[in-house]
């Protein structure tokens, strides 16, 4: 069970490899390019077609702009495709958000917040612990780790607070 | 292996049955409920935990507004949590939409489009396809069907613009 | 020399067979399809490929929401291709135009009004018009009849304001 | 009679310290915690909880992104909340904002403009002015020093003017 | 122990009303008029003098539009106000709640969601609560009768999903 | 001293004949005319040229969508230019209120609200009333006469408030 | 004939000290102050009172967020009154514009672009030349230098582009 | 066959001079100007007669703010006008992009993506080349060489996240 991550432009990796790091705490094998929707549609879906061949099970797609990117993925294969709306200048991910999240009825891609790639790849880890136990338990663990973070820094903030 | 559909109030439920339709063309089980995340906190926390314990793999959450309810949801499972924000006056769905999508990092909603239940509903059977063979079929028919009714959709308009 | 109308849905019809109409007032050849980025992405590739070898010189694609039409088809050819956004519910065409215009540095895609098919043909027979003298000369009657219509609904505007 | 701040993480204190400063300037006595409504959403549940029953009267919540933190407060108390969307990258508030005023009909939350942690503080002050004619003077006796601080600033625009 | 509704236009009051509903519910006495921040700025300070002498401890204020009422209510008391941003064509609320919401620091508006009405009444039923243990109790009663809604609610869309 | 009218269109009419309705009521002289920015950029000109010439002292332009219109009569004339973006589907006068107000430095646009062109006249008419003090004059009786229609409108509103 | 000018805060000056220098340019005398709408309500009426009864023939007003100044100064004068809106973090100057142009029927405000000091005290000039020959021709001589301007710049860049 | 570049200020150059580059590259005959629709409208039709008389086939136009340079140039001629949306501060561009794209039905723009000069220019060489055989060589050899480009970048990001 693999994941593949694409992205529309190699500067796209400065936000995608937030999803590698996590993919790898989970052990999860990746599956990596970078394919242009628009500037090399053939390379996007010879990638798509060899990875299913391949094991893998969910798509993590990141683009700016027109990102149309995760959409011509989903066309392509029945596979989960999350796409990562990256912001760019000068719209802030606005338009990557729309572009990737209006999808008309057929073919779903699952959206995450706009630089989102941490949580396109927690998204895609869940989605196979739906059916690996062992992914699922390392997310239980994975939010128990998350809470204590939070009253770690809470007190912190307290701190802070009381020294005001 | 089941899909849970939660909205937030009743008036949810005339976009929610598209998914309902969808899942029971797929066969797939459906826990259903109207549960606020703000008006009945208790409420949705508990049918999540019952969801989770009795086989739920994937949850639907379909709100409006300050549409909290996917986030909310997400917050009690590590299951994938697929977020449809739903329209409402007088901002047409723009706020549904950025409380859904606009996660922090550590909890993913996997959104679709504004009233996208449908394809909230394709996307929770691409997810259990990863492990079930049946619905990865049930899928590739569905997408062949689709392709054929363009087809069709097609020869009718080519049809008004010959006659034009 | 074509131009070929490509739009993702039967019902975006409605809209474009405006640039149909003005194409057949300027005696340009159409060929039209409805094919979908997503739903039948094989599709697009086969029409835009066919249409390039038969004298197709100008593209116009009409779609809605994350409207990745006129991208794809872009994808495909060098031949100008023109964007039609599409508006539709509930975003009112935000997220086509948003789709449409904002392409990559490599592949542009000349984006008009949404709703605009009427502007697309125009747009069309402006570029046969570079190396088609007759074109040239009727789109110049066009913009004379254009100037006298606004002077004829001037002198009615002027009427109705006399007899206030 | 205290008043309670939450924010759903510690960098959302940069922000959330204007309030605290303008609490005590009124002297009254603050609870305030991180606690986030989706990594955490048993925290903050206990922390309301506590809180009403400690004679916490109003809450301030403060978050950013899809921020439900204020919501997810208000849904476990009958007190006021006020919310404080956040600003954060990339959409500047606008996901914060919508997030937080959005509430559906029931569960009111008091929303002041993004980043308004110190008008936060005041309406808080306001608040517990209605029953509270110590703090009612207070505020009247800072409406007028702002006023005489517009007068202070005025003369130096003033001068600035006539050096021109 | 009152609360004062003010509004820009009688236009407002088809909104507006619902506040004096809930208000009545709750038994809370209302001072109501209408009055333009623009068109009468004499008689919004005058109608705010008066109520802050005749024990009014709450204003709620609802317009629409470039909506300064509530904003200018404030600027006459340091009692708590409440803006209610109207949705009026062709912005839908947008212009409304920006206005409303986006207040200078120093003079807080307390801002519902747009058209909300309702929630306003409560949020002042919430702030007189804090010295009122009355209002206080009707107002769990409130939550609570919400929540068998909900439930009431739920039961008939399940009944509903069953018949499908 | 003459107030000019230009709209873009007949359409825009419907809206248009609001300001003449003010201006009649202030006895102020009008030219009016339909000229399209695009379609009739010669017809513009010569209309301003004009105007100039024959003792208009205030332009107000109408126009929706890209509102050139008020942008290009004020490049032709120094006389103050009244803009009325006109709201169109499909984005609701957010086109005409940018194009119309967000002039470069060097050529200014006093814009009004969107649809506002009642509010156009009424701005002219103050305009005129630096240097006519007649015009001043009914200036003042129409604030007065409003500020009376806001108290019986009140009266109204409170009589249907206590019949409630 | 003088120009009144108003900003909210001190902090405005930054901006609208471009009107003060376009004004001077014209040898028109200036009123200037700072007061806020809703920190020194009176302060803006008396200055507007008083500006009017010295001969201030037109005023401009500068504000961000929720920039209610415009509108509050037109209350209480039938002089034209030119809105600046101000930018200002997080909006950018959104709430600004909105909250400055939007203004309901009845009381106008002139608004000009975002940050527009500079073209306010141009439309301010234009509105004192409709009854002034002097400031008349110093606007025609400050078209020709603008228009000279755009030559010299014009060439500058020729010259880079040759030289490329 | 020439192109014409046509922009509404000196400071928009850096932008439009990535048009320069392309068109440079594809051999394509260049005439540049600075003039601005509202500073110099009559340099703009000059410019626009002049270019068509001496072989120009494609004008593009770029302009910021309420950037209605496009639609001018555009007013004047029946050749094809490729309109670029420049951002400036503080709106990025949402103004430039509507005042571009939005125009009227009879008179069409060609817009490109904000900031899109690089892609103004490949639209102009893709419109050339219906009828230019060379052109249309090169802008194949062009679309090699974006796609070998992607392979390389490919390469170099798969190469970082190995080394992860």
């Amino acid at each position: 069970m693999k994941v593949a991550i694409i992205m529309g432009s190699d500067s796209d990796f400065e936000i995608m490899k937030k999803a590698v790091e996590v993919l790898r705490d989970f052990n999860i094998e990746i599956e990596l390019t970078v394919a242009s929707a628009h500037r090399t549609p053939g390379r996007v879906r010879e990638f798509v077609e060899n990875c299913v061949k391949n094991d893998v099970k969910v798509f993590i797609a990141g683009a700016g702009c027109a990102a149309h990117l995760a959409g011509v993925v989903a066309a392509y294969t029945t596979r989960p495709v999350i796409g990562v709306p990256i912001a760019s200048a000068p719209f802030d991910g606005w338009d990557s958000l729309l572009s990737t999240v209006q999808m008309p009825g057929g073919i779903p891609v699952a959206t995450v917040a706009v630089n989102g790639a941490k949580n396109a790849a927690l998204l895609a880890a869940q989605i196979l612990s739906v059916s690996n136990s062992e992914i699922e338990k390392k997310l239980l663990e994975y939010r128990e780790s998350m809470a204590k973070e939070v009253e770690v820094k809470s007190e912190r903030v307290m701190q802070t607070f009381k020294e005001m």
